[in-house]
Parts: C-alpha cells; sequence; structure tokens
C-alpha cells in the first residue's frame, strides 16, 4: 500500500485477508461486495474477509447492523443510502467518492444488498472504477430473490412447473407497472421475480394478466427477506393488489406455479387495513 | 437428538451452531444447502457451519474437494454424484437416502452446487422430505451464473442494456436445443443466462438468432466459474459454436450486451481445435 508505512494492524490485516488482500499492497482498490440478503450469516466467507480487512465500508441505508458489526473496528464506515424522496447521494458521487477513496491508497468495500450485479447497479460503478483506472473486483452474494424462495421452500425453478426464470424490477417511486415485454413474462412453465415490486404489484398482476397469464397463478409476497421480522403470504395474481395492504417493507414477488410449493406454516395472515 | 446421549463431540457442535443447531435436539433433519459456485470462500458463512455440525453430507460428483474439506472431521461424506454416461444414484434413491438418514436421527447436508432451487433439483428433494413428514430447511447460496458474471464483470442487469435477466439451462446430452420460448430470450434489453449450455450452444445460438436476436449480439462463456482454472471467452451468437470448440468443463452463457462489458483482460483466447 504505497505511501502507508506498515503498521501492527495492516500487517494484522494482511494475514487475515490472504489471496483477496494482495491487491492492497499494489495501491487502492475498490471491491464491490454482495451483502447477501440481510441476514448477516448469509454472507460468503469472502465477503466477511473483505469486510473485516477493508480501510473504508461504503454502504447504503438498508444495510442491517448486525452485517455492518462484522467490519473490523478500526473500518471507517460511510452511509451513502438512498431514501425515497431525497437522495443522500446520487449515483455519480458514489462512484467519485470510490475512485477517490481509492486513489487515496484505500482498500475500499462498496457493500452492496443482494449481489452487485442484480439490480445493485454495481456495473455503473464498475465502470467508473474502470474509467478512472481504478482497480476493482466483485464478488457475488445471495440475490433477496434467491433467499426468499429458499426461506419459503418454493423452488425459483422446479421440474414441470418452472424451466425458466426471470428477474426483473418494479419501479418504486411511481406506482406504475415498468416497461417490460409482458406477454414473454406471461407465459407458462416460468416463474418471475420482481424486485422491489410492492408498489407496483397492483399494475404488474393486471399487465400480467392482460398478456394472459391464469388470475389463478399463485404469487408468494416475501417481506425483508431473511430478516428476523420477515413475512410471507399467498396471493394470487387477481387479489394481490388487496392481499398486500398490510405490507410496507423491501418485497419480493415470486409469480408462477411454485409460488404454491412454499411451505404454508410458515406463511402470515394480514388484517387487510384502511379498505374505506 | 433423540436416542443420541450426548458426548463431548456432540456437545461442542452445538455450540458451534447455536441458531442453525437447533433441529437436531428434537431429531433428524435435513438442510438443502448452496455450496456456491466452487470457490471455498464463496460458501456462505451459514453453510459453512452446516457443514461443520453436520452428521453427513450428501454431495454430488463435482462438488470440489476443497469445500468438502470445510466439513468437519468426523462428518460422514456420500457421493451421489452423477455421471453423463452412468447415473451413481437417481433422483428417486437420493430423496430416498436422505428421508432415511434423517430418520435415524441425524443431521443431513444435502449439498447442492450454486443454489438449491435455481436448476439443483432442490425443490424434489424438499417435497420428498416434507412427503415423508422430515424436518427441511433450505440455504441459498451463490448461483454459478451470478458468479460467472461477477468474475468477469459483466452485470447482469444494466441500465440501458438489460432491465431483466432470465435463467435457463441446456441439456447437455442430447446437444439439441431445449424447448423454451426462444421468441421471449430473444428481446433486446434483456440477459439470457444458460447453465450446462455448452454441448447445446450452437443450437441455442441458432434458435436465438431465428428467433429475431441480432447475430452481432455478444456471448460470455465462463467455464468453471470461481475455480482456479475458470476459462472465459468472447464470442458472438454467430461464432458461438466455432469458438467453444476447446471448451469441455462446465460451463456458464451469458448472452446479451452486458457481455461485452467484460474485463477483456481476463478473457483466454482458445486455440480452435479439430476443424477437420
Amino acid at each position: 500500500m504505497a505511501g502507508h508505512p506498515p503498521s501492527r494492524k495492516r500487517a494484522g490485516r494482511l494475514v487475515v485477508l490472504d489471496g483477496a488482500g494482495a491487491a492492497a499492497t499494489r495501491g487502492g482498490s475498490v471491491w464491490l461486495v454482495g451483502a447477501g440478503p440481510g441476514d448477516p450469516d448469509l454472507l460468503t466467507i469472502k465477503a466477511l474477509r473483505l469486510l473485516q480487512g477493508a480501510d473504508v465500508v461504503v454502504h447504503d441505508r438498508l444495510t442491517p447492523q448486525p452485517v455492518l458489526d462484522l467490519a473490523g473496528p478500526d473500518v471507517r464506515l460511510i452511509d451513502v443510502g438512498k431514501r425515497k424522496s431525497r437522495h443522500t447521494l446520487p449515483q455519480d458521487g458514489i462512484n467519485a467518492l470510490l475512485v477517490g477513496l481509492a486513489r487515496e491508497g484505500l482498500k475500499v468495500v462498496r457493500l452492496k444488498g443482494g449481489d452487485p450485479f442484480i439490480f445493485g447497479r454495481g456495473g455503473e460503478e464498475l465502470l467508473a472504477c474502470r474509467a478512472a483506472g481504478v482497480d476493482c473486483h466483485v464478488v457475488p452474494g445471495v440475490s433477496a430473490g434467491i433467499a426468499a424462495g429458499a426461506a419459503a421452500g418454493a423452488p425459483l425453478t422446479h421440474r414441470g412447473l418452472a424451466q425458466a426464470v426471470t428477474f426483473v424490477t418494479g419501479h418504486a417511486a411511481t406506482g406504475e407497472a415498468p416497461d417490460l415485454d409482458w406477454a414473454a413474462l406471461a407465459r407458462a412453465n416460468h416463474t418471475v421475480v420482481v424486485y422491489m415490486g410492492l408498489s407496483t404489484a397492483p399494475a404488474i398482476a393486471a399487465r400480467l394478466i392482460d398478456a394472459g397469464r391464469q388470475p389463478s397463478t399463485p404469487v408468494l409476497v416475501v417481506e425483508s427477506a431473511s430478516l428476523p421480522h420477515e413475512r410471507r403470504l399467498i396471493a394470487t395474481l387477481a387479489d394481490l393488489g388487496t392481499r398486500t395492504h398490510g405490507l410496507d417493507g423491501p418485497a419480493i414477488l415470486i409469480i408462477g406455479e411454485v409460488a404454491a410449493l412454499a411451505d404454508t406454516e410458515t406463511l402470515v395472515e394480514l388484517a387487510t387495513r384502511r379498505r374505506a
């Protein structure tokens, strides 16, 4: 790490990091690290090592505290989280921050919920680092949609029910359905996993039904997948809009016949509220 | 664990396992555990704990030895791996084995490459356990397709290039293209990730071109993702069949405009062989 004299602490870190720490000896670097869905036990061993060996960790507002607690005691934490109404730091600002920190010779861990390359905007951060000539690595993680299926016991692919699975994202802000190929998503024998789909759930259900998917198609809704307050319910495309009234956290929709395989003992029934 | 007197070893295990070990005190159980793409550092912390605390680990032939080495020294390992030409144990036999071991009161870890619910047939094993009244849990993992994108620096979703990603599987045995909705997969602004797609790569490329996807669409081919002998190359749909001649390991195809973002410094050029 040019310009940084070795210290007892830093030497200790390099022992912990072995292979993953080698880049740090050549100068600053950025590691785009998938933090998994929220349960700290679902971080990879590699992510844990990097968190413990980083100089600085750049994270979002929704990163659970138990995940941040895994960082080494002397690691600097920077929250660049976005709130719905006001952006704490726009994407360009995050890109510039990562590049700037790496140019100071620091080992930067950019912690991303789930996997950096599944709706994580990790690609934009990677390209910014490349453009700036900054060493950048990507560590995959357990994506929230995959964790949602696992915990509920609903396989995303299953012989005879789903020979393919597609991951799409809703638009959390507008409530309108995103501009997707609904005819393609409406075909049977195929699971559709929607990220950030709660506010757009009624619009998405309507589009899929219009495009030919059966209104009785089951939908598994998983709020806060893998966290202690995770909640799950089963709806259909026909009643998805009313059934999700009681949910307000980040949620995954798993749409397709496999949703009916979810373990019913783990489901919650929500009181429908505010039906004025 | 009914019928098993506590021993020093077993007590030690329960300390290691904390929450995850609770089920073992009630009797046998099956844990379908995603082992990630092959690099042992890409196991989750939870998978590591379970491997260390299991009574028996049931794994496939392709599970890398460094992953198996993470199991505790007294854990019994059972290889039920399938070879292309002869099935060591058919799926029904694996299901029966898992149920039988759990009924002996054992804590069984069924290790699955990648994630158990993405082309892992984990759903079938889960349903078999449920039908038999055996306690069964699913631990998600890093799927090979996601790891392939991460290592190569090719985001599976990316603003302006891919607003969705679909995971499909090739049929390794026949060389024929699988029966999929090719028109849906051929649309632009969408990434298609093919598992076990090497032997069917020419057929898949032909189907996508027939369905309207541009022949110049880039394809990232990743063989043995995350392992020390990982190899990557970039082709197009038009030349995919000839470019993949030199590959023979398990491979992921990442088809779509994002493939062109892969870090070119990490690519290998294969000598085209056997062009008689």
